[in-house]
């Protein structure tokens, strides 16, 4: 028999899971208040069926994914009617997971995956591949537990449970503390024209995720605006301490090589090997060739340009046991190594 | 006639230097107080000649590059002896160009390139490729400036002039305080065992500086800590700004809108195709033909794999005029663009 998911809210997110059930043989009928979003993500394939309204799209439904803004979802949750099993998938957990209904059976849960370009038009059945999901365990049945952790793995993503409180400290550190920095961070460069210009890797680095959707982080920074502020005062704090011992250098280089020993945990443990790429036809076809030869799985890639146009350094990061082949294999097809 | 340069200091930056000098038909004499660095930088190539002490390297040279941690450039100015044109290339500029002897010919340099990996052994003649080198303009011949800027070109930068205070100001901002922000972070999130195992992508992105050489950077932050005290005293307000308006949801997503404005600013105007790519070999190789037969020039490419290894998602960043090319021949050779 066929399953049926309703997915309200068919952007970014709701329409890559909409592809990627699809794919697993599901049926799916979406629903957005937007036109544009439900008629887009009916476009890239992401929809069986356009649904009237959220409770039309939920008739019948095996699975509903709730996939709108974060305040949206808190007003949705309590007010659930429906045997189906319920998930969300907005990055702030405790607020929503509190409002919802008593007897729903309702799953918070929280992909660690997304791009810097929102709306349905963007989704891919690939955007969860290898990307941590989170589903809380508060309230929730076992059995229904292991359902949502079921289709996560189906969706290509890494099911990981925890508390829904648990979760929003964590992300109030590692995702919304790290987007408020990088957005005081581009607004304080942009008072400064020079800065601007000077602007390299690091900058470019912590501040690309300002990128981001507006709606969707306005939502979770207001949501987890408590987390948010105790992150951001712990933040402060210790950026305070370090800039009142920037005259003590030994002191200085201890703490930055502590801080980078921690750091090194999150680093798996690879090898980036650097090659001139010469700006001429069949440079990157050269490099696929040396890739299949030496059977080196590439677990990053980035090519640096120069200004003008016209070859770079390309980094190929692979284990270290790999290395030594990899190398080899570009030399045989006579790239310099840098 | 061969000119001869002194590199004081042959860690990461100065080995980089005399291994791109030596491709100059430079003639470089290499010194360093640490034993292991000389011999590294002689070992990949990087020397002609190892000096027993920095007045032994300078004798007869044209050309003197200091190139040791931020304080140890101080003091080596001050006692500067020699009819050579001299450059440093700290990531401070103002207390070195301050120190300098009167009557030399110095001047501060700095280029924007570096690699989370210090010492010799990771030097490239490639690392300056297409990066920005500030070069300074505090009381400076014009005839040594172009002599400076000469070189950087031959080094494959960019040079950008600008006075010592402005660059100060400008790296503290985009340099000193991203990576105060960065070690800052660090240490937040390891104080909390799943913030760590919830670090996705941004927290990555934000941290990956914090990886950097721990004696460069104390030199640096603490030769500019007054720089760096106001940067951070100025990101904390905007913060503390944040927070207390984190009740009205309109306001932060027209603010976060207004952020991400200034970002795309700086993002060059490309286009990002995501094509997901099998474990097979040959994958590579054929993005490798579609790229030679779309002629696109490739901005960035990325690849994000699945855990447990085996295909992924490969980004490519081209212009927007040539990402249409490249997506037909992507599909020429079968690609599923996501």
């Amino acid at each position: 028999m066929t399953r049926r998911v309703a997915v309200i809210g068919t952007g970014l997110i709701g329409a890559s899971i909409g592809l990627g059930l699809r794919l697993h043989a599901w049926e799916v009928v979406g629903w957005d208040p937007s036109p544009n979003a439900l008629v887009g993500a009916d476009a890239v394939g992401a929809l069986d069926h356009e649904a009237s309204s959220p409770t039309d799209a939920m008739v019948g439904a095996d699975l509903v994914v709730l996939a709108g803004p974060a305040l949206a979802i808190i007003e949705q949750v309590a007010s659930l009617d429906t045997p189906a099993l319920v998930i969300d998938v907005a990055g702030v957990k405790a607020p929503i997971v509190t409002a919802a209904a008593p007897g729903a059976r309702f799953v918070g849960t929280h992909p660690m995956a997304g791009r810097e370009h929102a709306g349905p038009e963007h989704a891919s059945a690939g955007l969860f591949r290898g990307a941590t999901w989170v589903v809380t365990t508060d309230e929730v049945q076992e059995a229904d537990l292991v359902a949502v952790e079921n289709i996560v793995h189906d969706l290509g993503g890494i099911p990981v449970r925890m508390s829904a409180n648990r979760h929003d400290t964590a992300v109030a550190t590692v995702s919304h503390l790290p987007q408020l920095m990088a957005l005081a961070l581009v607004e304080t460069a942009s008072d400064d024209d020079d800065a601007m210009a000077l602007a390299a890797g690091g900058f470019r680095d912590l501040t690309r995720i300002a990128l981001s959707d507006p709606t969707m982080w306005a939502d979770v920074l207001v949501a987890n605006r408590l987390e948010v502020g105790e992150a951001v005062a712990r933040i402060a704090a210790r950026m305070d301490a370090w800039v009142g011992q920037l005259t003590d250098t030994e002191r200085v280089r201890d703490q930055i090589g502590s801080a980078r020993e921690v750091r090194q945990t999150l680093a798996p443990p690879i090898v980036a090997i650097r090659v001139i790429l010469e700006d001429r036809p069949g440079s990157l076809a050269a490099v696929g060739r040396a890739l299949s030869a030496s059977r080196a799985d590439v677990r990053d890639l980035q090519l640096r340009h120069g200004r003008h146009g016209g070859g770079g350094v390309l980094t190929l990061s692979v284990r270290p046991g790999e290395a030594e082949a990899l190398r080899h294999a570009l030399e045989d097809e006579h790239f310099e190594i840098v």
